[in-house]
């Protein structure tokens, strides 16, 4: 890859891992060596401009790895809020782009609010079903504040992940029976029958709804694969056919940006204010724990784990000369 | 009222009944008289236009029923996002507005994309918490296919809703776990304490994230009050507090409108013919059943059950000359 592409990857990855986001940090590395030397990731892949009409921006990520036209997209639509206020970039042709909230939250130094969405391998059923068709097709939004933290959601639609429910099957634990179902469809708490069957939504239809939409939004204003068209979790995500929409709102297009920011700030410190329940030492708004983790990581340092580290000293000698 | 805005008012309603969301239906009548002839909403309140930036509208619903307003200022931004193709159009002096689908299906016969929102009384706590202060906030987004049902999503934040746990009340019935929690903020079983507590966010922390942006896309972009400076259940919403937002997304200035529109009956074909887990008997994508129900009442008629009748009756005679 480019310098210059390389550096915005590695940035991605370190944004999520200062975050306390480990799932979507330098974890991850091993993975996209593997789809830059084998999976048909084009290392010098460039994101173009597929059409321009007013706020509706349509992007080809051209086989880059997804972090490099999810970047190159949400640019533009930032880019055009200035002028149009709201801002739709559109992308296919893409591959995985990490997490979400990383272009999301890069709305916020312009007083913007940004909305990220990205299709996902299916690894749910509709409500009701037990075909692994839908994915879990997460959102970020970033909203900006004043002097607290922005509010920063980053939420797939799946009650757990195939990551936590790894760790129960690691230990031998049983998952809770919200999380998964087996492959007939049905609740289970073997985190072995879990991983073979399927992920349980958030809100039974509603989170599987939220997911078709997600997944909608993502793909078939582009252009781009959806759901099973994009691959499968026994075989993989199919190269550059992965998409992801960005949205640009400009807080200024709509309402006094400080009026606005400490509005923000209230609903933070309200949150923040509030009864806790049993058992809970803090409250926060979205992001707000990100917040402080990151605050912590900058002072200390990233601590990664034993299997983490060895996985990027594995990566870079597969690509060292 | 004037006979324009009544009609408008009561195709709403009986938009929710057609498509038997009969929680937002006739079944509001009273509600609704009571909010005219003493809860302080303007019957002659007229929205206007406070902003016009490009894709970005700012409304004042002036007071009127939320419906005036919200109808408004969807029409807006339809308008507008036939030259800009996104637009968003943020409400605030606004009252209650019935079903939010209703709003983003105003989009489809465009070929665009409809997402309404909107801010509700707080009934959910932060998470972890106990406080009153998040509303369930509603979300919806319709989807234009070709020969198919569209893709209509319409989902509260919460797990289930006051009107489902009274049922359970009235009845005598314990109700899910997941539904609700006692004043204290502990998952309860019990309907009467669980009407006294808080509703259950869908996928914990996730949900009450997705209430909260919901939230403040629907107030704070317009001025709107949000949360409890909006009411709160014991007293009700204060009169003309109330914000949403519309967004209309013009699907020709992403993709061919043929080809998005098949694509979309692809995903809702696929999934109706994809396998189904024990004790499903169909499987349907978003807004599928609301369609199958919506075809058979047009045929047969909306069965209005007993309590609902009476209170169409008892509303008639109160306005009465």
């Amino acid at each position: 890859m480019g310098g210059n592409d390389a550096q915005l990857l590695a940035d991605s990855l370190v944004a999520a891992d200062v975050r306390g986001i480990h799932s979507h940090g330098v974890l991850r590395v091993p993975d996209y060596v593997e789809k830059l030397l084998a999976g048909g990731v084009d290392p010098n892949g460039r994101p173009t401009l597929v059409s321009d009409r007013a706020a509706a921006i349509v992007v080809d990520g051209g086989n880059s790895m997804g972090q490099i036209g999810a970047w190159f997209a949400m640019g533009l639509a930032i880019e055009r809020a200035k002028a149009t206020n709201v801002a739709v970039a559109a992308v296919r042709g893409s591959n995985h782009c990490g997490a979400m909230f990383h272009y999301a939250m890069r709305a916020l130094p312009e007083d913007m609010i940004g909305i990220a969405m990205t299709n996902a391998l299916p690894t749910m059923a509709p409500w009701g079903g037990k075909d692994k068709i839908v994915g879990i097709n997460p959102l970020a939004v970033a909203i900006p504040s004043q002097d607290e933290p922005p509010v920063v959601l980053d939420a797939a639609f799946s009650y757990s992940s195939h990551g936590k429910i790894r760790v129960y099957r690691q230990k031998g634990e049983p998952i809770p029976a919200t999380w998964a179902y087996d492959s007939d469809g049905l609740p289970t708490t073997d985190a072995a029958k879990a991983i073979e069957g399927l992920l349980q939504p958030i809100g039974e239809y509603k989170g599987v709804g939220l997911a078709i939409v997600s997944g909608v939004l993502s793909t078939l204003l582009s252009g781009a694969s959806y759901g099973s068209e994009s691959g499968n979790m026994a075989e993989g995500a199919k190269a550059g056919h992965d998409g992801h929409v960005f949205i640009a709102i400009n807080v200024a297009g709509f309402e006094d940006v400080a009026r606005f920011k400490s509005r923000v700030d209230g609903i933070v410190q309200e949150i923040r204010g509030s009864a806790r329940a049993v058992g809970t030492s803090r409250l926060y708004a979205p992001g707000g724990l990100e917040a402080e983790t990151e605050a912590s990581y900058r002072r200390e340092g990233i601590p990664l784990n034993e299997m983490t580290w060895e996985g990027l000293e594995c990566a870079s000698r597969r690509v060292s000369p």
